[in-house]
């Protein structure tokens, strides 16, 4: 006999087994038809680039963790790390057949190889949309408020967007002469939630003066409503400017929607990457900040500009699904058993195989899904197939049944039988089981 | 200014556009739904694997055609070839959690090197359902009732099933004397619709004897009906066995099913590959049969033996995704342009933009996508961005409008408009031309 090869998996991959697959492919759909419901349209782009495509001037830490290879053909490839680059280069390729605004969304996987050590994975999905081509309030409006419906969408009820606008605390910083150390006080006040405002303190002590220090300090403490921070944001500007303008307009939209308690205007949100100009957003679940933003993103001014000298403003934000699906994981609602098919029929006389599947396709009908136990094997053993697959409704066709037009009904969590009636009715009951299931669980 | 990088695809790859991506993802639902239907569940597993578990024994044509490469921590890693891999090594990793008879389908991106001149892609997608854990005639009725289903719901109107048993074959082969040429012979039955049968003949005549080739072409040449056929069979293989019983079952339940029709008992089908044991068959649609088969597959006896002990049979098909995509994009339906969003609401006034999102929200409760323009720019340049999105539904809230409480409705495919009607009429309005337009289509 030949040698057994381990069917072992790569560290930081993971297979994805039918329970997982049905509740990740719940989600993409929830998200998708969220995205869509919003006017937003797919895309998709190759898993590889060329690598100086993909990674541009490069040269930074995710370039390390970038699957790089030669091809057969010595080209150098990458496989894609994000969904942002491929976007940038998508567009600046097909920009004649692109529908500018451009709202599209990007649901799929991408690979880094990061450090499994730290919980991470090597492949993973991302999910973002963006608006592509307008640098309105009105597309940012209309981002916050596709990120409340999709989160609802999913079923999360508690949770908050933190929202701020880069270009204010720019202007802040031109005002009080520090906009040279910019970089270094954005990390600072990002880290604010990390380690405290002891230690932020500290850290801005040695970029400026003590009284700079209490001024970068105010900006960032928020108030206790959006108005009012927006109020103090506006005096520590030296009056109304375009960015707070925009805030306002935005803050008067959500309010005119009745959402506007689902939005914090909180100025210690900066997103530590380079590329944003204007408005960034965090969000957190109520009660788990711990686990991190679980959606953000914010407004830039020129996407595309590695591959284009148009100019492509635009707003994004990202879904860290990986972090959602653990917070579901934990809910209550996920702890149901799902049913991996609806209704089941038993086999118990294989002459009857062509019954059998007849019955399924009427049951199908019905829009129950239905599958055939597809061998003449004892019954608990098929039984237990049905347990394992949390099925809630069992038929029975034997000779009897056959040849009366019947069928035996049975309640797989009730454990009641409804012995041989006629098969619109029994089909009837199926549907009444099914739906009961849908309603409570099957546990 | 920095120098502008070319934002080009690697050969064989390829961006999809929205309009692409939205009828390839209503295409996977539909097949997905149906595979549900049947009890099926989804799994997905790691794109990229240690190449020793991918390729095992390897040495193959497929091999050279494989992304291979060494990883960061010095691994042998390979993208995916394939789906059917995946699942052996997934099953034998995984089997105490699967459930048996396994039932799984899998829709996802493969990757090979191929060489692009002949028109096929470096990275396109699989579609593959299967069987494992059963050897039961019921099991290949079900994958064959699938099939048929999963066609009819794509639309697929005019196609036949052909299929075969190689165990038929293999059996008539040795009562012949000529089971050592097997291999050979296979070759050759299988290149019967592309070289005809003289120079298949002219083929076997270098294997076998006169008589035998006679016999042999007497086997493929089917009769004119599957019943006739399997008697011919049955005759040429000394009398009933367990692989003619087994299709007169298989013909039996689909008789019953009133589905026998679709298929079509073809000797000649033997599907090239060596792992096939039991029933093959290929899928041509009517009128297309230099299309080449786009459903495909057969029954095997030991799918993991690569990584397990444990014996695996099983039935599995795939299906032809390009080719089938390809037959659809030339179908008259497909013609029709898509609507991206169902509605817009143009933008006239950017301080009513609250109430413009408001009222998308509304017409969203209906099941209605809905967008709203960005910005307040020219109208003319708003309706053509309508029109690119083949939106069908317009509204326009102006100043007027929303004192009144009102909405304008524009019906954007027969350009008739509904001015300043109450909200509630205004929806129901947007609601039928909707409907008119997934109906008729929008040209």
């Amino acid at each position: 006999m030949d040698k057994i090869i381990e069917p072992k998996v790569l560290k930081g991959f993971r297979d994805s087994l039918p329970e997982q697959e049905i509740r990740k492919k719940k989600m993409f759909k929830e998200l998708e038809e969220t995205f869509s419901s919003f006017g937003f349209v797919p895309i998709d782009t190759p898993v590889l680039e060329y690598t100086d495509v993909l990674l541009g001037k490069g040269g930074g830490e995710t370039d390390k963790q970038v699957y790089s290879f030669k091809d057969n053909g010595e080209r150098d490839v990458s496989m894609r790390f994000d969904l942002t680059v491929p976007l940038a280069r998508f567009i600046a390729a097909n920009k004649s057949d692109i529908i500018f605004p451009f709202k599209r969304y990007h649901i799929s996987k991408v690979w880094r190889g990061e450090n499994t050590q730290r919980g991470r994975y090597r492949e993973f999905y991302q999910c973002d949309f963006d608006i592509v081509g307008s640098d309105s309030p009105a597309a940012d409006i209309e981002i916050l408020m596709m990120m409340k419906a999709s989160l609802e969408r999913l079923g999360i009820g508690g949770f908050k967007i933190y929202l701020s606008n880069r270009g204010i605390l720019t202007r802040f910083l031109e005002i009080n002469g520090i906009q040279d150390k910019s970089p270094e006080i954005l990390r600072i006040i990002d880290k604010l939630a990390k380690i405290g405002k002891e230690k932020v303190k500290e850290l801005l002590k040695e970029l400026t003066d003590e009284s700079k220090c209490d001024k970068i300090l105010d900006f960032i403490n928020p108030e206790g409503s959006f108005d009012k921070t927006l109020d103090k944001l506006i005096t520590l500007c030296n009056g109304d400017n375009s960015e707070t303008d925009r805030l306002k307009i935005i803050y008067k939209a959500l309010k005119e929607n009745g959402i506007e308690d689902y939005y914090i205007l909180d100025p210690t949100i900066t997103r530590g990457l380079d590329y944003y100009t204007g408005l960034v957003f965090e969000t957190f679940l109520d009660g788990n900040r711990d686990l991190g933003s679980v959606l953000s993103g914010g407004r830039y001014n020129n996407l595309a500009s590695l591959y284009t000298n148009e100019q492509l403003p635009g707003i994004g934000a990202s879904i860290g699904l990986d972090r959602l699906i653990a917070a579901i994981e934990k809910s209550e609602d996920s702890k149901k058993a799902q049913a991996m098919c609806d209704c089941i029929i038993f086999n118990i006389d294989d002459d009857l195989i062509g019954a059998l599947y007849k019955t399924a396709g009427e049951i199908r009908k019905k829009g129950i899904s239905c599958e055939v136990y597809p061998e003449n094997k004892k019954l608990n053993k098929q039984f237990a197939y049905a347990e394992k697959k949390n099925i809630p409704a069992g038929v029975i066709i034997g000779k009897d049944e056959n040849e009366s037009g019947t069928i035996t009904v049975k309640d797989l969590i009730a454990r009641k039988n409804y012995e041989k009636i006629k098969i619109d009715d029994g089909i009837e009951k199926i549907v009444s089981i099914v739906r009961e299931v849908k309603v409570n669980g099957t546990t």
